[in-house]
């Protein structure tokens, strides 16, 4: 059996079909036929050696959608039946032993299998392998398959801060960036019932940040914007893949309050010790989510009809979706279709 | 100057009109000229000497909207200036200085002031003294005096837990009791995020619960509801003054979860250790809510438009009024109206 994925073959060049022999099916292991596939800023990252880890052929893509073909001895069959539709996200697997796993923080185990550290093994592909079965997530039917599929990543990216930094219905918020991240944080946290405030350099996406759920804006492209919200915010998250003016967002905090950065900015993140110290402000990043958060994010986002605004691709114009998010400008999340 | 209230001369009798001299005003203090009292199931206990600490004549009443009319000599009045429409619940002072009150538990401070203790001071009164002016809440602009009155008790009683025991918008929670501390539970957690169930005997409220935001419905007096929804909420709020079959209330929890207690039934609370102890699950009561908690309250039903269903009754129809809630019959909160 041969599987078609799509991959690069060198930084920055066009993903060409490309044949893969999967193997046999381990115990624990299971087959997924992508129906839906989002494509995220870090894909972009990944195919053109951003990070300076890749490996060619290179098979990016970490937000699947699909369907269970295949269960490895192993798998408990009862609890994800063969014709599933299931989720899959950046992490395809984990010991499931170790302290991490066992204290329900497989996204910190060592052996994880990390969805986009595989070569040739992501998600841009006709038929994703998961190396444990507990990694691929029955999507609730009030979510369609397109808007499932980015949820997976960008959407558990941006969930899973309000469960650790205990974001409360009482709390004022603000997120940084109106993108494929941030417009799924928005929506998260009007829902999870709090005060919401866009940050976005223009007023441009104004009208939009509102419609998801915010209740004030602000351009920070506007002289003195930023400074007149000072001290403001119990908890801030930032989607941006930029350098921010970093104590100008500590600042934006109350005492006590929590920086939460889940996009990568380019540059080292630097604070004055005076803007973090004095009111005991924490800065946090954010690491992909564990399976209890993950389910907790997709039960929550059906309850609340909450999901990302999609551009839809078929496969045979992957370079075209590639070439949107590279140009940033998806409104808010391009994904592939598959079938 | 004279202030009449309405004050009952002994148990069960109707309240007739009572003139009173406030005296001289203590430094701290401030009038508050009431437009809106609600009457709380509480008020008739008191009234009626449920609790066997009534002092007669006896002044009910603890959930007051008014104006400030007067202000105390250290009364800060650019933090509330005369004119200013507040709130007074169930405590009109505290000392602000014992280890309670300096880590912002003022509701547990021994030399509280609570509203119902005071004999002849309630909050059937044209004219209302708080002891200190901290305890006279600000009324957000959005929220209806009305509406406001019972938001001073039944509203803090229920919303206090909320954030005592860290209920999470991700949390499944159930309200037992759809009257005025359950209707209006139902509305904060709804907007709180969480999937909430409503718990009454019969199903004759379920169309009014599904409106305040609940989206199950249990009929205890179906054969074997309860039992139907064993190990499934996170959280469970009984808002009954009535006797419940507790052990089957602690089943309904996950383990860990918490079963909050906030209406006063009449006989004691009986668990069994069988049902509490394995699964970690937690029974707590409810007091009156601190100055924070109640700020936090006010901005949260301003910011989501979350008020009691009124019945509002002139002054002149206190015995109504009275006798309404007593009969148990209000839908879902009485309310007086004094101008």
């Amino acid at each position: 059996m041969t599987v078609t994925s799509y991959a690069a073959h060198s930084a920055g060049t066009r993903l060409e079909p490309y044949g893969r022999e999967p193997g046999p099916l381990g115990a624990l292991e299971a087959d997924v036929r992508v129906t839906h596939c989002g494509v995220c800023h870090s894909d972009i990252g990944q195919i053109d050696d951003e990070y300076g880890i890749t490996r060619y052929p290179c098979v990016a893509g970490h937000e699947a959608v699909g369907v269970v073909e295949a269960a490895g001895s192993a798998v408990d069959t009862e609890l994800l039946p063969i014709g599933t539709r299931v989720g899959v996200g950046a992490i395809a697997g984990a010991c499931f032993r170790c302290a991490f796993c066992l204290s329900g923080r497989h996204n910190l185990c060592p052996q994880r299998d990390d969805t986009v550290m595989r070569g040739d093994g992501g998600a841009f592909t006709e038929l994703l392998r998961v190396s444990d079965w507990r990694t691929a997530y029955p999507i609730p039917d009030a979510i369609p398959s397109a808007q499932a599929a980015p949820l997976m990543c960008a959407g558990v990216t941006v969930f899973a801060p309000l469960l650790r930094h205990g974001v409360r219905p009482v709390d004022r918020v603000a997120v940084a960036g109106v993108g494929g991240l941030g417009h799924l944080a928005l929506q998260f946290l009007a829902r999870w019932g709090c005060d919401v405030t866009a940050i976005s350099r223009s007023r441009s996406k104004e009208d939009e940040a509102r419609s998801f759920g915010a209740t004030s804006f602000i351009a920070t492209g506007e002289e003195g914007a930023l400074e007149a919200a000072a001290g403001t915010f119990d908890f801030v998250l930032s989607t941006v893949s930029a350098d921010l003016p970093w104590d100008a967002y500590l600042d934006l905090l109350v005492p006590q309050g929590r920086l939460s950065i889940v996009g990568v900015p380019p540059e080292k993140i630097a604070v004055h010790p005076m803007s973090l110290l004095p009111a005991e402000k924490t800065v946090s990043g954010g690491v992909p989510a564990s399976p209890a958060e993950t389910r907790l994010m997709l039960d929550f986002a059906a309850r609340h009809g909450i999901g990302p605004q999609v551009e839809l691709f078929p496969v045979a114009e992957i370079n075209d979706a590639i070439d949107t998010v590279r140009a940033g400008r998806a409104r808010y999340r391009a994904v592939l279709t598959l079938v």
